[in-house]
Formats: structure tokens, C-alpha cells, sequence
């Protein structure tokens, strides 16, 4: 969420290799957070595909001929460049990983949102796609997804805009999670966040909700009661009074 | 919806072969409206498809080996056996309509819900996967859902019980419309519906919520207002204070 006030960052932690396979491991990456830049990526897809791409970034990519772009995020001269970087190591890692499952028949894909900050420059935030191909953030739909997107989509594009406050962002993020976990148990707590203020005078904020929180718990069960009261309250359609008598 | 109260079944008409393609046709299907049967379907997928599959139905499926099966819907004694000759004409159309297009490297399929009652028997729904294969629901989810499910399965999935009433269930089934069709272009009105109660006594409603239709378009408006509402007047993750100061 890309937001006047500024940007948040979040993403569950399960991983499954079919329902007899689940396992959390973190899908909230830290590639740099310096006092001059502070960037992070979410990934979604193929575990091991994913994990490629961030060890690629974090190691630095291999040179190429073209020796005057740069090879990590920590070099990057603008977040434009550090997704140029992440979409090259998506690639990569296509090449690699990808080629290998694909030739036992197996599909992979990963993608991956990246947001931060460079130096003075304005907070960002890209969606990069399996081919590496990559789109920004704009204050028109401040948001973008990945992987289990539809069930958590709703909420987002009724209850978020641009002038949402930190923690209302934060709040209906969260709401937007717990919709996708009652509805795929492939989504699920730990959660883990980052919130950066535009204002670069104020700290970031970094948070896991585990797996027991009191104000999750809190938020998901009066959201579930909310929902359902505010359902049951709307009229009933008029011409189903027939069969209502 | 298969409630206690008695089957509502519910579809959009909005199809599309790309964004520079879209129509509006009926994607629920009148099987058997008799005195001693009333079979509905809806259908989803590729149109050429659903509507091969719908006609097999309406034409009865030409005769095989199994002479004692009955060929038709008029003919079948239970729904699992109308269930089982759905399951039919989509493996007959992926083998006619669906081969021609593989054939030029197009995918295609189709799925199907199947509603209604025979004679005394009681009220059943069936979901037909493209294989021709299909499940039933019962009372623990009370509901089936083919085509763009996840948008509209949240509201499902909290608001939506056995216990029910049918004007309820109207109700939810429409706010379910709703967010997909806030989430997605795909999805549109008209919305047709038609509602059999359990009671064989009182009359079937049958529904279409066309593209301007006040009830739909002030519950919508409603809905947005309320959930908008619900969220922002949650509370605020507690350790979100600092940066809200």
C-alpha cells in the first residue's frame, strides 16, 4: 500500500507443497535498510524460485555487459533501477530453477512486490512479474498484490484510499488477510509488516503478528461479527416478502 | 444455496472473449419446470461450451450401451441420476467442442451447478466439474460456486448459514455479486435467480436483476457505506499509536 502518509508492506508466511506439505517461512524480505535507503520485498510463488531471486539480490547479480548498471540494490540509483535489478534476477532464476522443473514437468513462477526508498526520492513500490516485466504503485488504486489476491481484494478497494492513515492502512491490510485465511488455508499467521512514513524525520515501524496476537484475534472476530450484523441489517429485497409471510 | 428454507440459485450474465469482447448472455438454464420436477443449471466457462452442454441437456443425450439410463433430465428418477447425465454432455462437449479447440491450441471448459427437486424427493444441488465428474452440497457449506468464486466467497463464507432464510439468502447471494463485480469487470448484471422453497406448497420466484434496478443499486450502496464503516471503526493496531501522534 502506497499511501500519502506512506507505505506498508505485508505478507503471511505459509508455504505449501499440497495440503499434506505446509510450512511458514518468511515472505517479507529486508534487502536494505541503511540511514540513505531502506528497501524490502514480498514474494509469492515457488518457494525455492523465490528464495533464488532474494539470494541473487542479496549476493549481488552477476556482471553483465552492461557494467554501468548496477549489479545490487545496495548500488541502485533509484528504486526504478532496484526493480530493474529484481526483474534481471527473476530471470535468473527462471533460467535456472524454473528450466529445471520445467524439464520434469513441473510449473514454477515467482513475483514479487518491492517498495522502499532511496536517499531523497519519493517512497515507491512495483509489482514484478514471473517474466520480469514490472509495474509501479500510483495513488489512483494505492495498492498491489500478490499471489492469493481475489478473496482479500474487496476490502481493500472498498475501505483503502490514498488519504488512509498509517494505521487504518495497517488495520484494513490486515482485514484484508484474515478474509483470504478464512476462505484458503494456504494463507496464514505468522504476518509479518513493515511501515515506512513518508516522513523520513519519523522511524519505521516493523511487526510479525504470530500465530496467537490479542489484537488480531480481537480484529478478526468483531470484523466476522460486523460483517454479519451489517449483512443481516440491509433490507431484503421487496419482492421476496412472498415467501417471507 | 442449499438451505433449510429451500434452493436459491444465482448467476450473472456477462461473458467475454477478452476486454474488447464483452456480452451478456443467460448462464441460468430453465432443465425441467413440471409440476412433478423443476431442474435448474448454471453454467460457467467457455461459452461454445456451456451452451453445447445445455443443449445435449435440452435434446436429450444421444443413446449408448446403458439403454436403462435415462437420456434426459425429463427422464432421470433422481437428481444424482440428472447429476450423472450433466456429467455426460460435458464430457460429450469436451470431446466435440473442446477437441476442435485444443486442436488449435485454445483452452476450454466448462462447470455446471445443478438445482432442484423430483417428484417428493427432497431438494438437491450438485456442482459438475469439467471432467464430468461432481460433488453435492450439504448443510455444513451451505453453498457451491463455480466460475469467479473468490471475490464474492468472503461474505459466503461469514454471513451466509443453513439456518438462513431465503430472503436472507437473496440477500448475501447478491452482496456476493456485488464484490465481485466491484472486483471484477467479468462479472456483471443482469443477475437471474430463481428460488424454490422447501415447501412444495409455496410458488417458485424467479428473478432478473437487470442492469438498473433499484433494490440492487441502493443495497450496493449500502453495503460499501456499511463495510467502509465496519472497518474504520475498528480499532487500531495498539502498537500504530506512535506514528499516529
Amino acid at each position: 500500500m502506497l499511501l500519502r502518509a506512506g507505505l506498508v508492506m505485508m505478507a503471511d508466511s505459509r508455504t505449501n507443497a499440497g495440503v499434506d506439505n505446509f510450512s511458514s517461512f518468511k515472505k517479507l524480505h529486508i534487502l536494505a535498510d541503511e540511514a540513505d535507503r531502506q528497501i524490502f520485498a514480498c514474494s509469492a510463488g515457488s518457494l525455492s524460485m523465490s528464495q533464488s531471486v532474494i539470494s541473487l539480490l542479496k549476493e549481488g547479480l552477476p556482471s553483465s555487459d552492461n557494467a554501468d548498471l548496477p549489479r545490487s540494490v545496495h548500488d541502485a540509483t533509484t528504486m526504478f533501477r532496484a526493480a530493474q535489478l529484481v526483474g534481471e534476477a527473476v530471470q535468473a532464476a527462471n533460467a535456472t530453477v524454473g528450466g529445471a522443473l520445467a524439464r520434469i514437468g513441473l510449473e514454477s513462477s515467482v513475483s514479487l512486490l518491492l517498495g522502499g526508498r532511496i536517499g531523497g526520492q519519493p517512497l515507491s513500490l512495483f509489482l514484478i512479474y514471473n517474466a520480469g516485466n514490472f509495474i509501479e504503485c500510483h495513488a489512483e488504486v494505492p495498492f498491489l498484490q500478490i499471489g492469493e489476491t481475489k478473496y482479500g481484494r474487496p476490502i481493500l478497494d472498498r475501505a483503502l484510499s490514498y488519504r488512509s492513515s498509517l494505521a487504518e492502512a495497517v488495520k484494513i491490510g490486515l482485514l484484508s488477510f484474515d478474509s483470504s485465511m478464512q476462505s484458503n488455508l494456504g494463507v496464514a499467521r505468522p504476518i509479518d509488516l513493515i511501515v515506512i512514513p513518508r516522513d523520513p524525520e519519523l522511524p519505521l515501524i516493523s511487526r510479525r503478528i504470530e500465530e496467537e496476537d490479542a489484537y488480531f484475534d480481537d480484529l478478526s472476530r468483531c470484523w466476522a461479527s460486523e460483517l454479519k450484523n451489517a449483512a443481516l441489517g440491509l433490507p431484503a429485497p421487496p419482492w421476496m416478502m412472498i415467501s417471507e409471510a
